[in-house]
């Protein structure tokens, strides 16, 4: 197999994003609104159980501007709970005033280039897991965007051996690893699952620092050349009393 | 003739991807729902005859993320039972509670790069017939996405010898091989029926399964310089009971 | 003027595409359902007067998948014409319960490339006329796809000299010609009428035709280096008594 | 200042593209129905008074095909007027059944790259006041489409020297002025403005000659190698009684 | 740190571009509608508060064609602040009759291209604080578009060196210049927050000066071989009794 195809790969993760129908949510009596609520927020609660038994995680943002009005971002160990979790959204009442905007399915994803060479388990080592199951600390931000490696003509990231490719992560990564402490990366593989070929999530309590980052990779040679991107996602965190406030009229 | 456009085609395919529309759905009466619900399952029981007698397949899974809430893969030996097939559906009720999210036309295809030199009729070889009139097991998971091959200043698949082709496609093949047992794939052709030129469609019990493979083919030159790809759909099959439990409120 | 840019240009075509809205269809009244299918036979029997006078021509398919429920394609001499018929559709009751899905506005031409010399009025010659002006045989499938030549780079199809456009043509041609008797082919030229430079209708008995003819013209200079496709439709006839068939419930 | 950027600007332009919501209007109430038309038919005399003065001009066709049911053109010497006549269309009933299809915002221009030598004040010029106000003819026929010159690779039209530019506009224009009598080309700028560098609107009362037109000019290098183009929308005249007879049913 | 990616940035901005729902707001009984729209202008004083004591800033324009009926600028020192009146809008009666258009996220920037070299803190400099937090004149016209660096084979912004993007950054900024006391141009970043890397927003009382600028830099290397545009929106103020009028029917 190419040495490069081989990924360590942990939760499977989807990012829901949905628009409230603001006008018909209006139009509601507010008692069955409150009572949409308190559901919606009862099903976050229970998210949260996971959270806390450290056997999934979730992130729950509204996002500024247009693109969508809040995203509910979960990672479970199966594509299959993933799906149940997305059919009982779909049956919470606040559901049928919201609209489909975007999702991406992925699943948490380590390369092959940072590894090290060991006849450990990866699975097994504490920090990879950490990271393989990540629990998200409920930072004031997130940022998301997918993306891909290009192919086209000269600049044709698969066509590269797999030296010059490591080499160029390894400077890639260091410019992500000055971030740390700041912003917190999770990259999640989505070939084979959805558009792009990765999912990028950043958390942080500085929002300006997605800016910097992603604006300082994009002169590093793997973004400059090789990078390919869809749509960015901005968002301030949703928790506690915020949650049903933001459905408060 | 041109000896690459020479292929081995056997039943049609129609996939056809649905959103639901879960508002509405929910207001409907709960009795008209089941009778709606078990409508539905009847036509898709009456799709398994055609499965059981070999006469057809069909393939029914829940989608992963916002594309679309369901796909129902048919295939059928005539392009006009599929139209008839769809002509039924769209008569179901609950078709009027779905809205159209994406749909491929194409047939089973075999390529003439792969094939071997012989006088037989290839149409009745039972190897070459399993895979033109494929019967479909009940696999947990489904990964479609439609292709072409590129045609670009220098990588341009159409402008390559035969013989380049041919053995590009060899290696290309022999990674798929290697999943043999692991992932079971349809290629199906739609040049002049859809607008790319194929759909893959893969199934496996280990969704992970189809990222590792579509990932490694990346690095082979077939996909690196040549493959272009579309939108990807992965789902969660739909079986007896799960059928209407998933319509259910 | 240059000389390749001079066609011979004969009937306006009108693609219309248009999805049904079955749900809406299967809420209204069975006897009013009945009139307005019976209006709109009756309309489409009424450009049938047209292709019997040799005044015009139309072809009416379903369309397989979502892209389009059915097509109705109208020839006739002038633009203003087809404005009419199309005013007249807009008129009809089902027109209701259609919604738009696609549409191409183009005129029949032969082009240049494949002309002799002579003195004769081509606008005279039989044979021409029955190519401009054509007779539509009542074929069992329709395949519908707009198509541009490339201007990109070193593949510019408008940057070439005359004679190694009319070369190219002239194997392109070939292909076509040895489909004769099996499939015929309507090509309409749009610079100027809509988004691609030219549209191509194909009718056949055989659907798989189809597949053959686009992919073996792909491996075509022509196709290969110079094609850009949009979307393919693909469809089986609406007839006789199918046409109301096909609105029955 | 970049000599090439020099131009002279007229009248701003809206090119307002509407669909019919033929479904809604139909269950209007005749009388209200016939009020709202003979609204709208007062609306265009009143742009007519403004063609009549010649402090302004207005076209009104239908367009063929889906993209558009009629396309509104109003020119103005201010965008402020045009801003005026957009919202008080709006505030038309009929405007309640109708949507949104396309627009384009531009104004008149002149380019540089004809202009002679002179010491003459160009607005001054008669034949320059009547290019870039100009007068519609009520022509049977309308074209309209937006392009960009490209930028890419070594087809990049603005990193030409200004020599070369000139050169290749002369012989495009040369094209062009051939039509002279048959087509009334109205270039406009909208860089700044709108999605595209220019709009294009052309008037003939023979519908083809929008086809041999942009065909021929198709294969001179400036289009050749450097136009790219949006959609193009085609349609016939509604004046006088045809425009009430439009929307009668 | 890439010295290039190192900028200096200020209140962050939020474009919201809608549609109103002109059908719907003319149903709406006109006592309700005025409520609504006395509502919406109380809305607009308050952010004019913000205005008044330098804590942020806003701009309230109408937009020329279908792509907006009206573009609502604000700018505020955080992130959430933008959300709190994203929310707070949506909240508004007459948020339940306009459509979202379009939106953009970004923060007011000053590149590092054009800063001279001083031990002082850029953030204390009036000049530097006048333009990270500027005050918006009343300007007759805006026109906003966002726009990328292109990353396209030998036409890489990202991999040129420092100074050979200084050096074009400062002659594009000379055309810039060239425009002071006709154009104020807001420079936003948007990397990390929405799709393009930057948008631009321009004010000015003479609307063709957008086509002039714009026009001209293209000309430009930087804007000719480097950049790379999203959609342009023109349009023109709505103040004091402007305002209400123009929901006005």
């Amino acid at each position: 197999m190419n040495e490069a195809a081989i990924t360590l790969d942990g939760w499977y993760v989807l990012h829901d994003f949905r628009q409230m129908d603001w006008a018909s949510w209006k139009q509601v009596d507010p008692e069955l609104r409150k009572q949409a609520t308190d559901e919606f927020v009862a099903f976050l609660d229970e998210l949260q159980q996971a959270d806390d038994a450290k056997t999934g995680a979730h992130a729950f943002y509204t996002i500024v501007g247009q693109k969508a009005d809040f995203m509910l971002m979960t990672l479970r160990p199966t594509m299959d709970e993933l799906q149940e979790l997305e059919a009982r959204f779909n049956k919470l009442t606040i559901a049928d005033f919201t609209l489909p905007a975007y999702s991406y399915v992925s699943v948490v994803e380590l390369s092959n280039y940072l590894s090290g060479e060991s006849n450990e388990d990866p699975y097994q080592n504490p920090h990879v897991r950490s990271r393989l199951y990540p629990q998200l600390q409920r930072s004031q931000y997130v940022c998301f965007y997918p993306m891909d490696k290009r192919r086209e003509g000269n600049d044709n990231w698969y066509m590269l051996p797999m030296e010059q490719r490591k080499e160029l992560m390894r400077s890639h990564g260091m410019i992500g690893r000055s971030y740390a402490g700041k912003v917190k990366q999770i990259i999640s593989g989505s070939v084979g699952f959805d558009d792009f070929e990765w999912g990028v999530t950043l958390f942080s309590d500085d929002v300006l620092q997605f800016k910097k980052l992603v604006y300082e990779m994009r002169f590093d040679e793997v973004s400059a050349r090789y990078g390919e991107f869809g749509s960015f996602f901005v968002g301030t965190i949703l928790e506690g009393e915020k949650r049903s406030t933001f459905f408060n009229l």
